[in-house]
């Protein structure tokens, strides 16, 4: 059972301290260009479950790290993930005009301003995690730079827009999401992790098991709400994907089809956690978290 | 006076090492998409005068760096040079059609995969520097974050689309290519150095100093070439600046006083060299050469 209460507490914490230091990011006198600056901190601060974030602090504070040595990986990775919804919201790609209930970059400012406001998010991404100087930096910057890329969200990016119109199976629904969200995700574990332990630890494979079931499961569970869900507890369009045939696992499975899957998924991510012991408890909790959200 | 025949060989023998490197990065076998992958490819490989890896060799053994221990950071620069300017050529920025004698990656792929392809491209330049665990990593990932970014080449591509239409005096001009060309200049000249001595060197700065110079005189040559090339040679639209009313040092400063400036520019970054003694004879070499290129 999740004891939601400190669940939520805890989250809101961790959130607030994400945005906290993001919000530093922000906070400076003299920059070169105001409008590219306005258009980041939008892309960066507007709203967000800061859901990497909480990973990050979880799987670090699980193998001992402390709260101020994750900040620059947590941001780190939410300056990823806000890039990149940043690009796929564009009218070449996934042509959105609403984004965590407000206008997305492109429609606040224009295409120009949100391709380079995309572009120098993922710059101050390496440019937060190199700030640390941790010893264990170039196995950090590999690993945010492996899960960004062409074998990582990119990839899974261009596969998703390769998917529209078709009609992939829920194993090449599953690649995709693995590598559009789900690098990501295991990404933000692993460097949590690798605050704490070095590279072969086996607690960071495990975590990273369990990232990889969590983040499948957060995606069934986002295609479900998108079925389920009303666009203002949304933020953005309900209905979305079925309006633009975009295969996802309530139209392979069916609704309840989809929602066992997330379940499954979720005690698949917990299982892997064993090798942690009691201090992955909050980590499990927030898998369990994850699919009970409406939004 | 330039010892010319040495140093196009050197030239040729720097890119050809340059070349062979960025090569091995797309020789693997499986690949998550390849379409994206290919697109990567085509922005990085299809021609490219390796400006930027040249000056990490070339800064680096002025600084006493082996070859071996360059080859990352040139690549590395080099990626986040094609990445800027795959995005730069797209229909939202400055809609260019040809780049280096080839079609440009939207035009041959889709506007969607040459978003994503560079992307790609800037999360593989810091993949790149990653790999070699060099003690100075944290510098050498700083220094190209920030060049890279809000502070530097992304800002100077604003600025640019910004002036387009405009009537910027020779100042605002030189602000905005020391940020879109000229931040990466100095960034190869640093990250060459660095792989060699501390951050308090004042052998670096002295670098920086000529890199800042010499960038700005390429680009006013650029701009001069824009004017007095044709596009076989030029390998892109020439008389695209006029064309789109972009203000350039000969419409500021007439062609002749466009020609004194780059001249000008190359004796004072020339002139930064005097800490490094004999050894930055190449690196004075190089500065010459570069604005009697005729593309």
């Amino acid at each position: 059972m999740v004891n939601a209460d400190t669940l939520v507490a805890r989250l809101a914490a961790d959130r607030a301290r994400a945005d906290a230091r993001l919000e530093t990011l922000f906070a400076r006198p003299a920059v070169a260009d105001a409008r590219l600056e306005a258009a980041m901190r939008h892309g960066v601060l507007v709203g967000g479950k800061r859901l990497r974030p909480v990973l990050v602090y979880a799987a670090g504070r699980a193998l001992g790290a402390a709260d101020t040595e994750l900040d620059a990986p947590a941001a780190a990775l939410e300056l990823v993930h806000a890039y990149s919804l940043v690009h796929d919201d564009l009218p070449a790609m996934d042509d959105d005009d609403l984004r965590r209930g407000q206008p997305t970059v492109h429609r606040a400012y224009d295409e120009a301003t949100a391709i380079l406001a995309g572009d120098a998010l993922q710059a101050l991404a390496f440019e937060v995690l190199a700030e640390t100087a941790h010893p264990r930096l170039p196995a950090m910057i590999a690993t945010l730079a492996h899960a960004a890329g062409r074998d990582g969200m990119v990839a899974g990016q261009a596969l998703d827009l390769a998917a529209v119109g078709g009609h992939p199976d829920v194993t090449a629904l599953a690649t995709m999401h693995r590598h559009k969200t789900g690098a990501l995700i295991r990404a933000a574990v692993r460097l949590g992790g690798l605050v704490a332990v070095t590279e072969d630890d086996p607690r960071l494979a495990a975590m990273e098991r369990y990232a990889e079931a969590i983040g499948l499961a957060f995606q069934v569970h986002d295609d479900v709400l998108d079925v389920t869900g009303d666009t203002a507890t949304l933020g953005k369009a309900s209905g979305a994907d079925a309006a633009r045939a975009k295969p996802t696992y309530p139209s392979l499975l069916g609704l309840e089809g989809a929602r066992a899957r997330a379940d499954e998924l979720v005690e698949e991510g917990v299982a892997a956690l064993a090798p942690l012991g009691e201090a992955a408890a909050p980590l499990a909790e927030l898998a369990r978290y994850m699919i009970e959200r409406d939004h």
